[in-house]
């Protein structure tokens, strides 16, 4: 039996949407952020990181992105369809997976937890936030963000797909990349084209389709 | 031929480490940090993202700590000596790897970020600096940190290596979690001690003090 905790809005979506690309069988539990825009404290109580994704798999409760794609591919995908074995793909495929919550992510979201900042500061104090915040991004994040989004978008000009003919679960892994680095449609659509078709192609998967009825969209 | 491109006082020493552990010859180039603290540009003309560290395999240049890791176990740990196949051994391991990047650098990443901002602040803005950092740490990261430090600390009083009975390169990934956390000797030490055990084990390791005979220790 499986059963995923999604939070709404949240990485696990692309756990749904996993389970659907395998053609599971699972229980979804939809959980609501807090005011703050956090998880519930309902989800430390399942475990205790407190974060979703969280997947119960009869009596096992997993938790951590990597590892529940991981372990769904080891016991669920057993003709890696979803997972090159060896090669040039294997080697793509791995270096994206680990790319995406290493390298991107926390520049990600260092990028919104500033903006967070300056937003939410009051009046008198929002000037200076806003300074710290643009100190912020010039020395580090801006530069990170770019060069990985041009390192991304070269892939993609040569590539289909991030592990490169077929889909995989790096494509997944990624997608929660691209979706925040074009938060609010950010992305320049002339220079990042590759990454748009790509996020496109994603997003028009019927198992995309079927996770995102069920679980709700994302929108950053 | 195996070339690691090694800057001072960053997680690529996990990669010497490894390496070591191997028992595998390689050369080593060292890279200063820039005033700012920074990886140096020259990184940059080696591999796009700039960031050590970055391995050279023949002629393949690989970079992402997990990537290189995961490939150097694929190719020189045939007999899976320091990454377990299946079971139990296997989830821990493969949780606690991802947990690594994933859950716990960015944590500590964003305090040792919001330190700095308060740090480099002139002296008419430092006091909303602070402000804010105390904001954000009361908010996200300090209950993000003591999470992550009971359950590591509760994972470790019950097993001696993150994966079980035997050491394994989720030790190498955990590694740079538990210095990070230990900053200036912070780490609570009755809270904590079975933490600061294990760092003192994966210390006391022949490979591990070889890798900083060779390549300097971590001080972060």
């Amino acid at each position: 039996m499986l059963h995923l905790h999604h939070l709404e809005n949240s990485r696990s979506l692309r756990i749904a949407w996993l389970l659907e690309e395998l053609g599971l069988d699972y229980k979804l539990t939809i959980y609501k952020r807090t005011k703050a825009n956090l998880a519930p404290k309902s989800l430390a109580q399942i475990q205790p990181m407190g974060k979703a994704p969280i997947l119960e798999v009869d009596d096992k409760i997993l938790a951590e992105s990597g590892f529940i794609i991981e372990y769904l591919l080891k016991y669920y995908d057993t003709d890696s369809n979803l997972k090159p074995n060896d090669g040039k793909t294997w080697e793509d495929y791995t270096y994206w997976f680990h790319f995406a919550e290493s390298s991107a992510m926390p520049n990600l979201l260092m990028r919104l937890i500033f903006s967070k900042v300056v937003e939410r500061s009051p009046f008198m104090i929002k000037p200076i936030a806003k300074k710290i915040q643009t100190s912020v991004e010039q020395t580090i994040i801006s530069d990170n963000i770019n060069k990985m989004l041009d390192l991304m978008d070269q892939h993609l000009s040569l590539n289909k797909w991030f592990a490169g003919n077929e889909f995989t679960a790096a494509d997944i892994q990624m997608y929660l990349v691209g979706v925040g680095a074009n938060t609010g449609n950010s992305l320049d659509k002339t220079k990042y084209a590759n990454i748009l078709n790509w996020l496109k192609r994603c997003e028009s998967r019927d198992a995309f389709l079927r996770a995102v009825n069920k679980a709700g969209k994302l929108d950053f």
